[in-house]
């Protein structure tokens, strides 16, 4: 039994040791063109930061570990072709160009996802960073000790994190968002408090302009040096973080006929199977199923990459394991603000056609006496005519994530408001109100629910 | 219409505020034998703590705050007696000693319930506290203040909390629990941690011993000084906190042939109406219905007091509100521990007759490399036929809080394990690792259960 992974750093690690631990025998060989696998991606900022010093924090398991179970690891390899009719890949090696045919019985593909570079003139300068493999994190490491200036592109997740990781590191941050909202996840009330929230603790550290383009990167041989934006601003910078999101590695597998879905990134079923039998896909390559509405979302998280990986990993041994899907939760931090969501936006139920209704209250995390007490703002979304739950976005810098979490139960089994407001949260001063403010907000919420 | 309302602590408070929203015309009566109405006891050992210096952070609304809304207070006003044949009420002015019968439409009993004072030699020596009432607060916080050894009789919720905000005042404490376990609303193997992890930070400031009965206190006019127990010990101290339980106040309400509970509370349907049509209860002296089994429970806790006030004050007016309720879920801090529980122990699955299956695991609450990582251990338990979601419980210095509430839902919407491992829960590093330790339990547990 012969068993190829395509890429190796969440899901394509996982799916290696979970077959390893299926099947004592099989011939089990991983590809990839990166020079580390089983890494954190998800920790680079907290890397950079400064949180810890050694970015070897951030692997997960050595190749030398898989080499010893008998795993072969094979860096610096790409995949340029897939040949299902023969059941065959070929792979190059990057080091001396060298390309081979290798022989599968069951192919998993985890090729993982790119950073989306906007085209942006000069944007191959020097210094103009993206923020993906352990190369990036210690090259943004090095410069950004001895730099004073630097511009961010893009709001999102990782442009958020960057945000924070570089304050830290006492650099002067400025970041564009060339739509209309920061964390466009979420619905554009909650993008707009996110904004304020975040410049009301600025105090001078970071600028953050939505509707915003970079136009316009110039600099010399010593890297970037000046960035030129639609609106006309010119600002000095040491190195630039290009955040501008993602793009699923999927060239190789729709060439080979492997069908794509409508997120653009790989179609599978419950089992990680794409439509050809024998063949896998996991990880940030793959879309998701949104469990609440059955409908398609492509979440690239580490947390997802590592379900599937297993999952796959299981069945290309000819197990039975299943990944159901994802109910579109996230969360993350940028200083003292904890942004969390699960479930649909508002803007997203509608988009499906729900009617839905939502609830926004503004309360303290714990008992108003208590000297850590903090605000969080909930948003509660549900339809109308059943009262089903749909989603819940929490922003503040109080524990938003606890309720957020709470919630994704409760979505999971398909509770409506009216069940859910039965709720018994538990309850301590330093821990909750009296009433937790997702009971407040279930009881709003049951007002504005057809009879 | 006359509503008449007997204790304002909680339920009391919140019963009359509701009713008065309800019917603006209702003669509204609340005698409580208190100086204070409206108040957070729970916020007492914080204030003790000396997180703020005013105790009227704890007050809720005023008397005149009530006044004003034309809801009369009558402090110092103790009920002696239910007549519910002639709906009257016997009250007595604790000031003057007068008694006088109050007719009512509709009464509303919400008595609370006062601390269990354990039968040992002069207890009633100065000195020695129970935390019950704001005036314990303020006696225990200006003797604390001059003190420098306390015994604490007690290692549930308030014995344990009172041990924190004592040591955050410099005293050395020593804490002694009857049994063989501290906090004993979680299972004994949880129970042991918590006494390892609390003994393990505790630095010289604080003892704990189980299995040890205090049998004496002696003393002069000047209060306690001395606490002798069982096993021979002899301690000095300047001030003693009793925190050995608590009793439900159900006396006048048996004595008026409401039906008590078999758990000792008073017992009252889902619209919190005793035996009597009339007649309704809430608060710290009802029981409630634990929604998992559909047994009886008393959870006197502040937030379970609100929830039923709320429902007793709509019902009085002639609404038709339910509380359904509880999980049985609580939390608390002692230092840097979090305790928290919800649904059932193994111990009292197997009391009611589940064949209980459980895993705990110890993880980090978040990405090992994040700088601010802790652990928590959590202990997930399950009916081993069915698979049914039965309880949850979690103790570490990490985030075990936002786990047990990602289970309150859970338990509410009866779900499986199997349904629950599906569960989408939030990650980023600073807050869960990339697989929740919720689900590393949930998945070890699907392989204890009946196929």
């Amino acid at each position: 039994m012969k068993i190829v992974i395509l890429g190796g750093v969440a899901a394509g690690a996982k799916a290696a040791a979970k077959a390893r631990r299926m099947l004592s025998d099989a011939e089990i060989n991983l590809y990839t063109d990166d020079t580390h696998i089983s890494y954190s991606a998800c920790g680079l900022p907290y890397y950079i930061e400064g949180n810890f010093e050694d970015y070897r924090m951030l692997l997960v398991r050595s190749p030398e570990e898989f080499e010893a179970v008998n795993v072969h690891i094979h860096l610096r390899h790409r995949a340029v072709k897939i040949i299902p009719c023969c059941k065959q890949v070929l792979i190059q090696d990057l080091d001396n160009n060298k390309v081979e045919l290798v022989d599968y019985d069951k192919l998993i593909i985890a090729t993982g996802a790119r950073p989306t570079i906007p085209p942006i003139k000069n944007i191959n300068l020097k210094n103009i960073f993206t923020v993906r493999k352990i190369e990036d994190g210690i090259a943004i490491n090095e410069k950004a000790l001895k730099s004073k200036n630097a511009v961010i592109l893009g709001g999102g997740y990782i442009g958020i994190e960057m945000l924070e990781a570089l304050v830290k590191q006492n650099l002067h941050v400025t970041l564009f968002e060339y739509s209309d909202y920061i964390m466009r996840h979420f619905d554009p009330d909650m993008s707009n408090l996110i904004y304020e929230q975040l410049m009301s603790t600025s105090d001078g550290r970071f600028e953050i302009y939505t509707n915003e383009l970079v136009t316009e990167f110039s600099g010399d041989n010593n890297g970037v040096n000046t960035v030129k934006t639609g609106s006309g601003k010119v600002l000095d910078v040491d190195m630039v973080i290009v955040a501008a999101g993602a793009t699923p590695n999927v060239e190789i597998a729709r060439e080979a006929g492997i069908e794509i879905g409508i997120t653009g990134a790989i179609k599978v079923n419950d089992r990680m199977q794409t439509n050809f039998e024998d063949i896998y896909a996991c990880g940030d390559c793959v879309e998701e199923n949104l469990l609440i509405s059955n409908t398609k979302i492509w979440m690239p998280l580490g947390s997802n990459a590592n379900k599937e990986g297993r999952t796959a990993g299981i069945n290309a041994c000819g197990g039975d394991d299943r990944f159901h899907g994802v109910l579109g939760s996230a969360v993350t931090r940028c200083l003292s603000l904890t942004m969390s969501l699960t479930g649909l936006t508002v803007e997203n139920a509608e988009k499906i056609g729900y009617e839905a209704v939502f609830v926004k209250v503004t309360k303290n995390d714990k008992v108003g006496y208590m000297p850590d007490v903090n605000n969080i703002t909930l948003k509660l979304v549900a339809d109308k005519k059943t009262g089903l739950l749909l989603g819940c976005q929490a922003v503040g810098t109080g524990d938003a994530d606890k309720r957020v979490n709470t919630i994704t139960s409760a979505l999971l089994a398909k509770l409506t408001v009216e069940d859910f407001f039965k709720n018994d949260i538990t309850y301590a001063p330093p821990y909750s109100p009296t009433i937790d403010p997702l009971l407040n907000a279930a009881q709003i919420l049951l007002g504005q629910l057809e009879k």
